[in-house]
């Protein structure tokens, strides 16, 4: 039996630089989106088409997609807020543009400032004026609950979802954006999200606020998932829980998938070093497990005590 | 459907506390197990009945199990390493003895200083001196993989469960010791032991050091496991990989289990208020997640720029 293959799409560099407070000086993304390029990704979100005032961090976008070495294999993938960004993003010959906006209100209007309605209008408008020229996603925030407003109906992503696929884009992503989720609602979405939109890319996007990321990746790829969002090092906090955690590591799930006998397609060793030098770039600890513990395969020295008791007991 | 229920073992004050290096008072230790036994836990490991030169932490075991309230429904079980501390955990009425070897020569000669053999002989001399005044359970550390030898084959696990089973014990804990289990391994080992091992009480104890602790606990309960070892705040760390956690968070774990709509009989405000005395406790910062992020259904207020938003957009 072939390996089930699984596809990741590294978010570190926008989704987790995003809330760093110190800029990181646009050599050093390139040198990381480009250190990554040689990891086995499927995609690399590298940057966000935003405002420079809006996301300072990510002021340089045209330099970073200019100065990258595209990989064969890699899709470079952008954030795109609305039409100016999306035509700075093809100018930039973006792969793919990733657009987002919130299936729930309230979190909607804390964070884009503008009902559901009008950012679907807005987004609309962007994936006409794409029309065809570079495949779309759709990043879907709060799909398995909102910080302030608690459920948000899985009828209600799906319908965000379907509202979406019938503007035909090429692929969704359903976001834990703060870490409510939990295995068996990631079940039952994961579920009927492939039920009702089997032509579509669907990409799983978890948070380990709570402890339960890895656990949420376990239960999409049984519910036949292929395809996650990671964050090397587990960059990217979450405003609602300070000294908590955000965006799974990338490393540490894939790690996780490897061992099960998933086909990631990624070099674990050559990611483990990248994911060592991600401290000094930022300036802090970073939350990835297996970056600091070795993987399972890496085994630890037989201590001398136990060779000189093997010899003694003649074992 | 009735839901199924979930019994969880609290190590915190015997597997936690062993390896932090300043002495806790032992007015703290029953104060904690205490606050513990207030927070529906089937079962709590109080502390080990081992040389006090061995672990000092620990000197004080009669002295804690004699000023503990017993709470009705709480067992009380404490580690026990050969006959002597047999003899001494009943003379404090424990209601439990937890024996401990290792199904990896290597570490269990690292960790007890003789061979498995050995470790068998003496432990099957403790049962024969307990002989069925107190119940018994043996937890089998390394059963997903020995950080020097690598892999231990499932088979050699369930042969070393057999060797205790045909004793008479009434349980056994499987234990990842150094966090190497990943769950598709979880499944195989837990579907095959409940099938050779009906009769007996089975519990699972996981470590967190490369973040597979959760997805570990979801592979388990889904192949019907009901037991697990957690230690409150993930206290507990790994000698063989420093910076990295140890045993899973107990609230983190029964956090998940509740979401998902187990019955763990917990009282999860209560655990949260106690995991989170911890810090003071041991003096630095523990693992655990949920008790820094919130449960789920702990929501944020609405920030006043989105009720303005609301307001000026008549929404």
């Amino acid at each position: 039996m072939s390996k089930t293959r699984i596809f990741f799409n590294e978010v570190a560099t926008r989704d987790g630089f995003q809330i760093e407070p110190e800029f990181i000086p646009t050599g050093t993304k390139v040198a990381l989106v480009d250190a990554l390029s040689g990891c086995g990704y499927a995609k690399i979100e590298v940057t966000s088409f935003t405002s420079p005032k809006a996301i300072p961090m990510l002021r340089d976008a045209e330099e970073v997609m200019g100065r990258i070495r595209r990989a064969p294999g890699v899709e470079y993938t952008v954030l795109v807020p609305n039409v100016r960004g999306a035509e700075r993003a093809l100018e930039s010959k973006a792969d793919e543009l990733n657009l987002v906006m919130s299936t729930s209100e309230t979190h909607n209007l804390a964070n884009l400032r503008m009902p559901r309605d009008k950012s679907f209008a807005s987004l609309s408008e962007v994936v006409r004026v794409v029309a065809g020229r570079t495949p779309i996603n759709v990043s879907l925030s709060c799909a398995f609950g909102c910080p302030m407003e608690g459920d948000v109906p899985q009828h209600e992503v799906l319908a965000w979802g379907q509202r979406f696929a019938d503007l035909g884009v090429r692929g969704l992503t359903i976001c834990d954006t703060t870490g409510m989720a939990q295995p068996a609602q990631v079940a039952r979405l994961c579920d009927e999200a492939q039920r009702r939109f089997p032509g579509l890319q669907l990409t799983l996007h978890f948070h380990n606020t709570r402890g339960m990321g890895l656990a949420n990746v376990l239960a999409a790829v049984q519910s036949g998932i292929v395809r996650f969002d990671g964050s090397l090092g587990g960059l990217g906090g979450c405003p609602y829980a300070p000294g908590a955690s955000g965006n799974i590591a990338s490393e540490d799930a894939i790690h996780m998938l490897d061992a099960m006998g998933y086909d990631t397609g990624m070099d674990m060793d050559r990611l483990l070093r990248v994911a060592r030098e991600l401290p000094a770039i930022v300036g802090h600890e970073v939350p990835g497990q297996v970056a600091k513990a070795g993987p399972i395969t890496q085994l630890h020295p037989v201590p001398a005590a136990v060779t000189e008791l093997r010899a003694a007991l003649s074992l």
